[in-house]
Protein backbone atom coordinates (compact mmCIF):
# COMPACT_ATOMS: atom_id res chain seq x y z
CA UNK A 1 0.00 0.00 0.00
CA UNK A 2 1.52 3.50 -0.96
CA UNK A 3 0.41 6.25 1.02
CA UNK A 4 -0.01 9.70 -0.98
CA UNK A 5 3.00 11.06 0.15
CA UNK A 6 4.95 8.74 -0.92
CA UNK A 7 4.95 10.10 -4.20
CA UNK A 8 8.37 10.56 -3.71
CA UNK A 9 9.67 7.49 -2.93
CA UNK A 10 10.45 4.70 -5.68
CA UNK A 11 9.23 2.07 -3.75
CA UNK A 12 7.10 1.03 -0.76
CA UNK A 13 9.51 2.44 2.30
CA UNK A 14 8.45 -0.72 4.34
CA UNK A 15 9.24 -3.00 1.69
CA UNK A 16 12.72 -1.48 1.20
CA UNK A 17 13.74 -0.98 4.48
CA UNK A 18 12.14 -4.74 5.81
CA UNK A 19 14.26 -7.20 7.57
CA UNK A 20 13.96 -10.14 5.25
CA UNK A 21 15.62 -13.53 5.22
CA UNK A 22 19.20 -13.75 4.04
CA UNK A 23 19.52 -9.94 5.80
CA UNK A 24 22.68 -8.95 6.43
CA UNK A 25 23.52 -6.06 8.76
CA UNK A 26 27.11 -5.37 7.58
CA UNK A 27 26.30 -5.02 4.23
CA UNK A 28 23.89 -1.87 5.18
CA UNK A 29 25.44 1.14 3.27
CA UNK A 30 24.45 3.77 6.78
CA UNK A 31 24.83 6.70 4.29
CA UNK A 32 22.58 5.40 1.65
CA UNK A 33 18.84 6.82 1.17
CA UNK A 34 16.82 3.88 -0.19
CA UNK A 35 13.73 4.78 -2.09
CA UNK A 36 13.64 8.74 -1.60
CA UNK A 37 14.16 10.52 -5.14
CA UNK A 38 14.70 13.76 -3.98
CA UNK A 39 17.56 15.11 -2.02
CA UNK A 40 18.03 16.93 1.36
CA UNK A 41 17.09 20.26 -0.56
CA UNK A 42 13.41 18.93 -0.64
CA UNK A 43 13.24 17.03 2.78
CA UNK A 44 12.15 19.41 4.84
CA UNK A 45 8.60 20.31 2.83
CA UNK A 46 8.18 16.55 2.52
CA UNK A 47 8.16 16.24 5.81
CA UNK A 48 6.21 18.91 6.77
CA UNK A 49 3.19 17.60 4.23
CA UNK A 50 3.94 14.01 5.82
CA UNK A 51 3.11 15.66 8.97
CA UNK A 52 -0.15 17.09 8.00
CA UNK A 53 -0.93 13.50 6.62
CA UNK A 54 0.31 11.67 9.73
CA UNK A 55 -1.54 14.23 12.15
CA UNK A 56 -5.09 13.30 10.14
CA UNK A 57 -4.54 9.63 10.34
CA UNK A 58 -3.65 9.92 13.97
CA UNK A 59 -6.47 11.65 14.94
CA UNK A 60 -8.97 9.21 12.90
CA UNK A 61 -7.40 6.75 14.79
CA UNK A 62 -8.10 7.98 18.03
CA UNK A 63 -11.67 9.43 16.93
CA UNK A 64 -12.31 6.13 15.97
CA UNK A 65 -11.52 4.28 19.26
CA UNK A 66 -13.67 6.62 21.23
CA UNK A 67 -16.75 5.41 19.23
CA UNK A 68 -15.86 1.28 18.72
CA UNK A 69 -14.10 -0.83 20.20
CA UNK A 70 -11.48 -1.61 17.01
CA UNK A 71 -8.41 -1.94 19.41
CA UNK A 72 -6.39 -0.51 16.48
CA UNK A 73 -3.39 1.24 18.07
CA UNK A 74 0.37 1.36 16.46
CA UNK A 75 3.09 0.49 18.24
CA UNK A 76 6.49 2.31 16.81
CA UNK A 77 9.78 0.44 18.70
CA UNK A 78 12.97 2.47 18.37
CA UNK A 79 16.27 0.91 19.11
CA UNK A 80 19.95 2.37 17.87
CA UNK A 81 23.09 2.96 18.91
CA UNK A 82 23.84 6.36 20.93
CA UNK A 83 23.94 9.55 19.19
CA UNK A 84 21.80 7.83 16.13
CA UNK A 85 18.65 10.19 15.84
CA UNK A 86 15.74 8.54 18.24
CA UNK A 87 15.85 11.65 19.92
CA UNK A 88 15.38 13.74 16.66
CA UNK A 89 12.45 11.30 15.66
CA UNK A 90 10.37 11.85 18.71
CA UNK A 91 10.89 15.24 18.51
CA UNK A 92 10.50 15.68 14.33
CA UNK A 93 8.26 13.40 13.28
CA UNK A 94 6.20 11.95 16.23
CA UNK A 95 6.38 15.73 17.66
CA UNK A 96 4.15 16.57 14.96
CA UNK A 97 1.25 14.91 15.57
CA UNK A 98 -1.37 15.59 18.40
CA UNK A 99 0.44 15.04 22.43
CA UNK A 100 -2.94 13.83 23.27
CA UNK A 101 -2.59 11.00 21.23
CA UNK A 102 0.62 9.68 21.43
CA UNK A 103 1.84 7.63 24.63
CA UNK A 104 6.03 7.99 24.70
CA UNK A 105 7.93 5.44 26.94
CA UNK A 106 11.73 5.70 27.27
CA UNK A 107 13.39 2.70 28.88
CA UNK A 108 16.22 3.07 30.76
CA UNK A 109 18.77 0.81 33.01
CA UNK A 110 15.41 -1.40 34.77
CA UNK A 111 15.09 -0.42 37.94
CA UNK A 112 14.99 -2.87 41.08
CA UNK A 113 11.83 -2.78 40.82
CA UNK A 114 11.44 -3.82 37.65
CA UNK A 115 14.45 -6.30 37.80
CA UNK A 116 12.22 -8.30 39.78
CA UNK A 117 9.91 -9.12 37.12
CA UNK A 118 10.39 -10.84 33.79
CA UNK A 119 12.10 -8.50 31.33
CA UNK A 120 8.84 -7.95 29.47
CA UNK A 121 6.67 -6.87 32.55
CA UNK A 122 7.74 -3.07 32.57
CA UNK A 123 6.91 -2.88 28.54
CA UNK A 124 3.52 -4.28 28.91
CA UNK A 125 2.81 -2.04 31.25
CA UNK A 126 3.29 0.80 28.58
CA UNK A 127 1.63 -0.49 25.57
CA UNK A 128 -0.29 2.31 23.94
CA UNK A 129 -4.31 1.87 24.39
CA UNK A 130 -6.76 1.38 21.51
CA UNK A 131 -6.83 4.60 19.42
CA UNK A 132 -3.10 5.40 20.06
CA UNK A 133 0.40 5.66 18.95
CA UNK A 134 2.82 4.40 21.33
CA UNK A 135 6.59 5.03 21.22
CA UNK A 136 9.22 3.04 22.97
CA UNK A 137 12.58 4.74 22.83
CA UNK A 138 14.70 1.65 23.40
CA UNK A 139 12.64 -1.65 24.42
CA UNK A 140 12.58 -5.10 25.47
CA UNK A 141 15.20 -5.90 22.48
CA UNK A 142 17.60 -3.81 25.21
CA UNK A 143 17.13 -7.17 26.66
CA UNK A 144 18.83 -9.25 24.14
CA UNK A 145 20.95 -6.41 22.64
CA UNK A 146 23.15 -4.47 25.87
CA UNK A 147 21.59 -7.72 28.11
CA UNK A 148 23.97 -9.91 25.74
CA UNK A 149 26.65 -7.75 24.90
CA UNK A 150 27.28 -7.22 28.66
CA UNK A 151 26.26 -10.56 29.50
CA UNK A 152 23.64 -9.55 32.20
CA UNK A 153 21.73 -13.03 31.97
CA UNK A 154 22.84 -16.36 31.68
CA UNK A 155 22.74 -17.24 28.04
CA UNK A 156 20.37 -19.62 28.38
CA UNK A 157 18.03 -16.78 29.88
CA UNK A 158 18.71 -15.00 26.47
CA UNK A 159 17.75 -17.50 24.50
CA UNK A 160 14.78 -18.33 26.02
CA UNK A 161 13.94 -14.18 25.61
CA UNK A 162 13.70 -14.44 21.53
CA UNK A 163 10.74 -16.46 21.27
CA UNK A 164 9.42 -15.10 24.39
CA UNK A 165 9.12 -11.49 21.91
CA UNK A 166 8.00 -13.17 19.02
CA UNK A 167 5.00 -14.51 21.22
CA UNK A 168 4.28 -11.10 23.01
CA UNK A 169 4.55 -9.28 19.73
CA UNK A 170 2.37 -11.91 18.17
CA UNK A 171 -0.30 -11.08 21.05
CA UNK A 172 -0.27 -7.41 20.47
CA UNK A 173 -0.69 -7.43 16.78
CA UNK A 174 -3.14 -10.39 17.04
CA UNK A 175 -4.96 -8.32 19.39
CA UNK A 176 -5.36 -5.15 17.00
CA UNK A 177 -1.49 -3.35 17.49
CA UNK A 178 0.54 -3.13 14.80
CA UNK A 179 4.24 -3.14 15.56
CA UNK A 180 6.97 -0.94 13.77
CA UNK A 181 10.28 -2.15 14.64
CA UNK A 182 12.82 0.36 13.82
CA UNK A 183 16.96 0.14 14.08
CA UNK A 184 18.51 3.70 12.89
CA UNK A 185 22.04 2.79 11.63
CA UNK A 186 24.67 5.02 11.67
CA UNK A 187 28.40 4.16 11.22
CA UNK A 188 31.12 4.33 13.96
CA UNK A 189 32.54 7.52 11.87
CA UNK A 190 29.56 9.27 11.67
CA UNK A 191 28.70 8.40 15.69
CA UNK A 192 31.79 9.89 16.22
CA UNK A 193 31.14 12.94 14.74
CA UNK A 194 28.32 13.20 16.33
CA UNK A 195 29.63 12.38 20.13
CA UNK A 196 32.41 14.95 19.19
CA UNK A 197 30.19 17.92 17.82
CA UNK A 198 28.66 17.13 21.48
CA UNK A 199 31.85 18.00 23.08
CA UNK A 200 32.14 21.04 21.37
CA UNK A 201 29.23 22.48 22.04
CA UNK A 202 28.17 24.09 25.37
CA UNK A 203 24.54 23.31 25.09
CA UNK A 204 25.17 20.01 24.52
CA UNK A 205 27.64 18.66 26.96
CA UNK A 206 24.66 17.82 29.24
CA UNK A 207 23.67 15.01 26.84
CA UNK A 208 27.65 13.52 26.23
CA UNK A 209 28.21 10.33 28.85
CA UNK A 210 31.84 9.55 28.78
CA UNK A 211 30.90 5.87 28.92
CA UNK A 212 29.48 6.54 25.04
CA UNK A 213 33.35 6.17 24.29
CA UNK A 214 33.71 2.90 26.26
CA UNK A 215 30.81 1.36 24.70
CA UNK A 216 32.54 1.74 20.94
CA UNK A 217 34.94 -0.47 21.60
CA UNK A 218 31.98 -2.96 21.96
CA UNK A 219 30.51 -2.05 18.66
CA UNK A 220 31.15 -4.91 16.75
CA UNK A 221 29.38 -7.33 19.59
CA UNK A 222 26.87 -4.94 19.18
CA UNK A 223 26.28 -5.40 15.72
CA UNK A 224 26.08 -8.77 16.29
CA UNK A 225 24.11 -8.92 18.62
CA UNK A 226 21.66 -7.09 16.21
CA UNK A 227 22.55 -9.04 13.53
CA UNK A 228 20.77 -12.34 16.14
CA UNK A 229 17.98 -9.99 16.55
CA UNK A 230 17.12 -9.74 13.30
CA UNK A 231 17.72 -13.08 12.57
CA UNK A 232 15.67 -14.10 15.31
CA UNK A 233 12.44 -11.71 15.93
CA UNK A 234 12.03 -10.40 12.18
CA UNK A 235 8.65 -11.97 11.75
CA UNK A 236 5.94 -11.41 9.66
CA UNK A 237 3.92 -10.09 12.10
CA UNK A 238 6.25 -7.84 13.15
CA UNK A 239 9.29 -7.15 11.10
CA UNK A 240 12.10 -5.27 11.65
CA UNK A 241 12.94 -1.99 9.29
CA UNK A 242 16.69 -0.79 9.46
CA UNK A 243 16.62 2.49 8.32
CA UNK A 244 20.28 4.19 7.22
CA UNK A 245 20.61 7.39 9.64
CA UNK A 246 23.50 9.25 8.95
CA UNK A 247 21.38 11.39 7.40
CA UNK A 248 19.33 12.81 10.03
CA UNK A 249 16.78 14.03 6.90
CA UNK A 250 16.22 10.39 5.38
CA UNK A 251 15.86 8.62 8.52
CA UNK A 252 12.68 10.89 9.82
CA UNK A 253 11.73 10.89 6.38
CA UNK A 254 11.58 7.00 6.18
CA UNK A 255 10.24 6.43 9.83
CA UNK A 256 7.26 9.35 9.01
CA UNK A 257 6.46 6.72 6.24
CA UNK A 258 6.95 3.63 7.92
CA UNK A 259 4.01 5.19 10.27
CA UNK A 260 1.91 6.73 7.11
CA UNK A 261 1.90 2.86 5.85
CA UNK A 262 1.14 1.86 9.41
CA UNK A 263 -2.08 3.84 9.90
CA UNK A 264 -3.05 3.36 6.11
CA UNK A 265 -3.40 -0.18 6.58
CA UNK A 266 -5.33 0.31 9.20
CA UNK A 267 -6.91 2.84 7.53
CA UNK A 268 -9.71 4.69 10.14
CA UNK A 269 -12.41 6.44 9.09
CA UNK A 270 -14.27 8.71 11.07
CA UNK A 271 -17.08 7.42 13.55
CA UNK A 272 -20.81 7.52 12.51
CA UNK A 273 -22.77 9.81 14.75
CA UNK A 274 -24.06 7.64 17.91
CA UNK A 275 -26.68 9.91 18.21
CA UNK A 276 -29.51 11.78 16.13
CA UNK A 277 -28.07 14.28 14.64
CA UNK A 278 -31.27 16.72 13.80
CA UNK A 279 -32.76 16.49 16.99
CA UNK A 280 -29.29 17.44 19.12
CA UNK A 281 -29.00 20.21 16.48
CA UNK A 282 -32.78 21.15 18.03
CA UNK A 283 -32.09 20.29 21.48
CA UNK A 284 -29.23 22.81 21.47
CA UNK A 285 -30.92 25.53 19.84
CA UNK A 286 -33.17 25.26 22.58
CA UNK A 287 -30.65 26.33 24.98
CA UNK B 1 9.24 39.77 34.66
CA UNK B 2 8.89 39.97 30.55
CA UNK B 3 9.38 37.04 28.51
CA UNK B 4 11.21 38.56 24.98
CA UNK B 5 8.36 37.22 23.49
CA UNK B 6 6.44 39.26 25.29
CA UNK B 7 7.23 42.49 23.29
CA UNK B 8 3.76 42.39 21.44
CA UNK B 9 2.29 42.80 24.85
CA UNK B 10 1.46 45.95 26.95
CA UNK B 11 1.94 44.38 30.17
CA UNK B 12 2.67 41.56 31.83
CA UNK B 13 0.58 38.38 30.73
CA UNK B 14 0.57 37.06 34.36
CA UNK B 15 -0.83 39.96 36.38
CA UNK B 16 -3.06 40.56 33.48
CA UNK B 17 -5.49 37.40 33.98
CA UNK B 18 -4.46 36.89 37.93
CA UNK B 19 -7.03 36.45 39.91
CA UNK B 20 -6.70 38.42 42.83
CA UNK B 21 -8.33 39.99 45.52
CA UNK B 22 -11.96 40.75 44.96
CA UNK B 23 -12.17 38.96 41.44
CA UNK B 24 -15.86 38.75 39.80
CA UNK B 25 -15.98 36.25 36.97
CA UNK B 26 -19.28 37.31 35.74
CA UNK B 27 -17.19 40.68 35.22
CA UNK B 28 -14.68 39.40 32.87
CA UNK B 29 -15.68 39.65 29.11
CA UNK B 30 -14.78 36.27 27.39
CA UNK B 31 -14.31 38.26 24.04
CA UNK B 32 -11.92 39.83 25.82
CA UNK B 33 -7.98 40.15 24.34
CA UNK B 34 -6.53 41.29 27.26
CA UNK B 35 -2.74 43.22 26.48
CA UNK B 36 -2.23 42.04 23.26
CA UNK B 37 -1.35 44.92 20.84
CA UNK B 38 -1.82 43.68 17.73
CA UNK B 39 -4.60 41.58 16.17
CA UNK B 40 -5.52 38.48 14.80
CA UNK B 41 -3.97 38.59 12.07
CA UNK B 42 -0.37 38.67 13.58
CA UNK B 43 -1.38 36.30 16.30
CA UNK B 44 0.14 32.73 14.08
CA UNK B 45 3.60 34.94 13.65
CA UNK B 46 3.51 35.46 17.12
CA UNK B 47 2.72 31.82 18.16
CA UNK B 48 5.66 30.49 16.53
CA UNK B 49 7.88 32.93 17.74
CA UNK B 50 6.92 32.29 21.33
CA UNK B 51 7.39 28.16 20.29
CA UNK B 52 10.79 28.63 19.44
CA UNK B 53 11.28 30.71 22.80
CA UNK B 54 9.31 27.43 24.80
CA UNK B 55 11.14 24.92 23.01
CA UNK B 56 14.61 26.50 24.04
CA UNK B 57 13.49 26.86 27.63
CA UNK B 58 12.02 23.26 27.87
CA UNK B 59 15.08 21.88 26.53
CA UNK B 60 17.41 23.92 29.24
CA UNK B 61 15.24 23.08 31.89
CA UNK B 62 15.13 18.80 30.98
CA UNK B 63 19.01 19.35 30.68
CA UNK B 64 19.40 21.01 33.60
CA UNK B 65 17.14 18.59 35.81
CA UNK B 66 19.70 15.71 33.78
CA UNK B 67 23.02 17.15 35.44
CA UNK B 68 21.64 18.23 39.07
CA UNK B 69 18.93 18.38 41.44
CA UNK B 70 17.10 21.64 41.09
CA UNK B 71 13.57 19.89 40.85
CA UNK B 72 12.29 22.30 39.32
CA UNK B 73 9.30 21.71 36.74
CA UNK B 74 5.98 23.10 35.49
CA UNK B 75 2.95 22.17 36.26
CA UNK B 76 0.08 23.61 34.02
CA UNK B 77 -3.46 22.97 35.51
CA UNK B 78 -5.96 23.32 32.35
CA UNK B 79 -9.77 23.68 33.61
CA UNK B 80 -12.29 24.66 31.42
CA UNK B 81 -16.33 24.09 30.25
CA UNK B 82 -16.59 21.83 27.21
CA UNK B 83 -15.21 23.11 23.94
CA UNK B 84 -13.32 25.69 25.77
CA UNK B 85 -10.40 24.79 24.07
CA UNK B 86 -8.05 22.86 26.89
CA UNK B 87 -7.57 20.36 23.27
CA UNK B 88 -6.01 23.37 21.67
CA UNK B 89 -3.86 24.70 23.78
CA UNK B 90 -2.40 20.99 24.37
CA UNK B 91 -2.36 21.00 20.23
CA UNK B 92 -0.63 23.97 19.33
CA UNK B 93 1.01 25.17 22.73
CA UNK B 94 2.48 22.01 24.38
CA UNK B 95 2.71 20.53 21.49
CA UNK B 96 5.18 22.98 20.06
CA UNK B 97 7.88 21.33 22.41
CA UNK B 98 9.98 18.21 22.59
CA UNK B 99 7.04 15.77 23.90
CA UNK B 100 10.12 13.78 25.52
CA UNK B 101 9.87 16.77 27.96
CA UNK B 102 6.12 16.65 28.78
CA UNK B 103 3.99 14.58 30.69
CA UNK B 104 0.38 14.96 30.41
CA UNK B 105 -2.35 13.55 31.79
CA UNK B 106 -6.20 13.96 31.36
CA UNK B 107 -8.56 13.24 34.18
CA UNK B 108 -11.73 11.81 33.38
CA UNK B 109 -14.38 10.65 35.58
CA UNK B 110 -12.38 8.61 38.48
CA UNK B 111 -11.99 4.54 38.34
CA UNK B 112 -13.54 3.03 40.74
CA UNK B 113 -10.07 2.20 42.04
CA UNK B 114 -9.43 6.18 42.17
CA UNK B 115 -12.59 6.21 44.12
CA UNK B 116 -11.07 4.35 46.96
CA UNK B 117 -8.67 6.76 47.67
CA UNK B 118 -8.47 10.82 48.51
CA UNK B 119 -9.10 13.03 45.77
CA UNK B 120 -5.62 13.80 45.44
CA UNK B 121 -4.18 10.36 44.93
CA UNK B 122 -4.40 10.40 41.23
CA UNK B 123 -2.88 13.74 40.92
CA UNK B 124 0.03 13.05 42.71
CA UNK B 125 0.59 9.57 41.22
CA UNK B 126 0.95 12.35 37.96
CA UNK B 127 3.29 15.15 38.66
CA UNK B 128 5.77 16.14 36.83
CA UNK B 129 9.56 15.21 37.64
CA UNK B 130 11.62 17.45 37.86
CA UNK B 131 13.38 18.27 34.43
CA UNK B 132 9.41 18.49 33.11
CA UNK B 133 6.57 20.30 31.98
CA UNK B 134 3.15 18.07 33.44
CA UNK B 135 0.01 19.24 32.06
CA UNK B 136 -3.18 18.51 33.68
CA UNK B 137 -6.28 18.30 31.22
CA UNK B 138 -8.74 18.57 33.79
CA UNK B 139 -7.53 18.09 37.64
CA UNK B 140 -8.29 18.29 40.98
CA UNK B 141 -10.58 21.05 40.70
CA UNK B 142 -12.74 19.21 39.04
CA UNK B 143 -13.37 17.58 42.65
CA UNK B 144 -14.30 21.01 43.92
CA UNK B 145 -16.42 21.68 40.52
CA UNK B 146 -18.50 19.31 39.25
CA UNK B 147 -18.04 17.78 42.87
CA UNK B 148 -19.88 20.69 44.12
CA UNK B 149 -22.73 21.20 41.27
CA UNK B 150 -23.29 17.74 40.83
CA UNK B 151 -23.41 16.63 44.68
CA UNK B 152 -20.70 14.03 43.96
CA UNK B 153 -19.58 14.18 47.71
CA UNK B 154 -20.95 15.97 51.29
CA UNK B 155 -20.58 19.22 51.16
CA UNK B 156 -18.30 19.40 54.12
CA UNK B 157 -15.94 16.87 52.06
CA UNK B 158 -16.14 19.38 49.40
CA UNK B 159 -15.19 21.91 52.21
CA UNK B 160 -12.38 19.73 53.31
CA UNK B 161 -10.63 20.05 49.60
CA UNK B 162 -10.21 23.72 49.43
CA UNK B 163 -7.37 23.73 52.16
CA UNK B 164 -6.31 20.52 50.96
CA UNK B 165 -5.55 21.48 47.56
CA UNK B 166 -3.64 24.84 49.02
CA UNK B 167 -1.41 22.70 51.03
CA UNK B 168 -1.11 20.29 48.38
CA UNK B 169 0.30 22.80 45.66
CA UNK B 170 2.31 24.21 48.80
CA UNK B 171 4.17 21.31 48.88
CA UNK B 172 4.26 21.18 45.18
CA UNK B 173 5.80 25.16 45.23
CA UNK B 174 7.83 24.61 47.98
CA UNK B 175 9.46 21.26 46.34
CA UNK B 176 10.27 23.59 42.99
CA UNK B 177 7.57 23.11 41.30
CA UNK B 178 6.11 26.27 39.11
CA UNK B 179 2.22 25.94 39.45
CA UNK B 180 0.50 27.66 36.15
CA UNK B 181 -3.30 27.15 36.61
CA UNK B 182 -5.68 28.16 34.13
CA UNK B 183 -9.19 28.51 33.41
CA UNK B 184 -10.17 28.42 29.75
CA UNK B 185 -13.26 31.04 30.08
CA UNK B 186 -16.12 31.15 27.15
CA UNK B 187 -19.41 32.23 26.83
CA UNK B 188 -22.58 30.10 26.69
CA UNK B 189 -23.47 31.29 23.63
CA UNK B 190 -19.94 30.84 22.25
CA UNK B 191 -20.05 27.00 23.44
CA UNK B 192 -23.33 26.86 21.74
CA UNK B 193 -21.61 28.03 18.44
CA UNK B 194 -18.76 25.52 18.68
CA UNK B 195 -20.93 22.68 19.77
CA UNK B 196 -23.52 23.51 17.04
CA UNK B 197 -20.18 23.18 14.51
CA UNK B 198 -19.62 19.84 16.12
CA UNK B 199 -22.81 18.77 14.90
CA UNK B 200 -22.37 20.37 11.29
CA UNK B 201 -19.36 18.54 10.82
CA UNK B 202 -18.62 14.77 10.77
CA UNK B 203 -15.38 14.72 11.31
CA UNK B 204 -16.37 16.74 14.54
CA UNK B 205 -18.98 13.95 15.37
CA UNK B 206 -16.91 12.09 18.09
CA UNK B 207 -16.17 15.05 19.97
CA UNK B 208 -20.00 15.41 20.69
CA UNK B 209 -21.85 14.38 23.88
CA UNK B 210 -25.43 14.46 24.21
CA UNK B 211 -24.69 15.58 27.67
CA UNK B 212 -22.96 18.43 26.90
CA UNK B 213 -26.24 20.03 26.38
CA UNK B 214 -27.73 19.00 29.63
CA UNK B 215 -24.80 20.71 31.41
CA UNK B 216 -25.46 23.83 29.65
CA UNK B 217 -28.49 23.97 31.93
CA UNK B 218 -25.95 23.99 34.81
CA UNK B 219 -24.05 26.48 33.57
CA UNK B 220 -24.52 29.19 36.81
CA UNK B 221 -23.76 26.70 39.08
CA UNK B 222 -20.33 25.87 37.02
CA UNK B 223 -19.67 29.90 37.49
CA UNK B 224 -20.81 29.83 40.94
CA UNK B 225 -18.25 27.11 41.47
CA UNK B 226 -15.37 28.51 39.86
CA UNK B 227 -16.26 31.67 41.77
CA UNK B 228 -15.60 29.54 44.75
CA UNK B 229 -12.41 28.18 43.55
CA UNK B 230 -11.06 31.30 42.80
CA UNK B 231 -11.87 32.81 46.26
CA UNK B 232 -10.58 29.68 48.01
CA UNK B 233 -7.57 28.46 45.85
CA UNK B 234 -6.56 31.34 44.26
CA UNK B 235 -3.39 31.65 46.17
CA UNK B 236 0.21 33.30 46.07
CA UNK B 237 2.27 30.67 45.68
CA UNK B 238 -0.17 29.57 42.82
CA UNK B 239 -2.41 31.72 41.57
CA UNK B 240 -5.38 31.21 39.03
CA UNK B 241 -5.40 33.01 35.76
CA UNK B 242 -8.82 33.21 33.86
CA UNK B 243 -8.19 33.54 30.04
CA UNK B 244 -10.84 35.49 27.79
CA UNK B 245 -11.32 31.96 25.31
CA UNK B 246 -13.55 33.61 23.13
CA UNK B 247 -10.90 34.03 20.53
CA UNK B 248 -9.09 30.60 20.53
CA UNK B 249 -6.25 32.70 19.28
CA UNK B 250 -5.90 35.20 21.83
CA UNK B 251 -6.36 31.93 24.31
CA UNK B 252 -3.30 30.19 22.64
CA UNK B 253 -0.76 32.94 22.63
CA UNK B 254 -1.42 33.90 26.58
CA UNK B 255 -1.34 30.26 27.85
CA UNK B 256 1.75 30.28 26.12
CA UNK B 257 2.88 33.39 28.11
CA UNK B 258 2.24 32.36 30.84
CA UNK B 259 4.18 29.15 30.33
CA UNK B 260 7.17 31.29 29.64
CA UNK B 261 7.11 33.65 32.07
CA UNK B 262 6.89 30.27 34.67
CA UNK B 263 10.19 29.53 32.45
CA UNK B 264 11.96 33.08 32.83
CA UNK B 265 11.30 32.73 36.28
CA UNK B 266 13.20 29.72 36.86
CA UNK B 267 15.58 30.74 34.67
CA UNK B 268 17.17 27.13 33.51
CA UNK B 269 20.99 27.73 31.98
CA UNK B 270 23.02 24.66 30.09
CA UNK B 271 24.63 22.84 32.85
CA UNK B 272 28.64 22.75 32.81
CA UNK B 273 30.03 19.65 31.71
CA UNK B 274 30.81 17.00 34.87
CA UNK B 275 33.65 15.67 33.01
CA UNK B 276 36.62 16.79 31.33
CA UNK B 277 36.14 18.25 28.01
CA UNK B 278 39.28 17.85 26.21
CA UNK B 279 40.34 14.85 27.81
CA UNK B 280 37.39 12.83 26.37
CA UNK B 281 38.05 14.76 23.04
CA UNK B 282 41.39 12.78 23.08
CA UNK B 283 39.77 9.99 24.33
CA UNK B 284 37.24 9.89 21.51
CA UNK B 285 39.39 10.81 19.11
CA UNK B 286 41.21 7.88 19.76
CA UNK B 287 38.66 5.54 19.10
Amino acid sequence: MIASSQKHWSGDVAELLRVEEGFVLADIDTGSTPGYKKNKGHAADDLKSGATELSEYQERLYARSRVDATNAAVLLVLQAMDSAGKGGIIRHVVGSVDPQGVMLSAFKKPTDEELEHDFLWRVKRRLPASGMIGVFDRSHYEDVLIGRVRRLAPENEIERRYAAINDFERQLTDSGTRVVKVMLHISPDEQKRRLMRRLERPDKHWKYNPTDVDERALWPLYMAAYQTVFERTSTDHAPWHVVPADHKWYARLAVQNLLLEALEEIDPQWPAATFDIEAEKRRLAAT
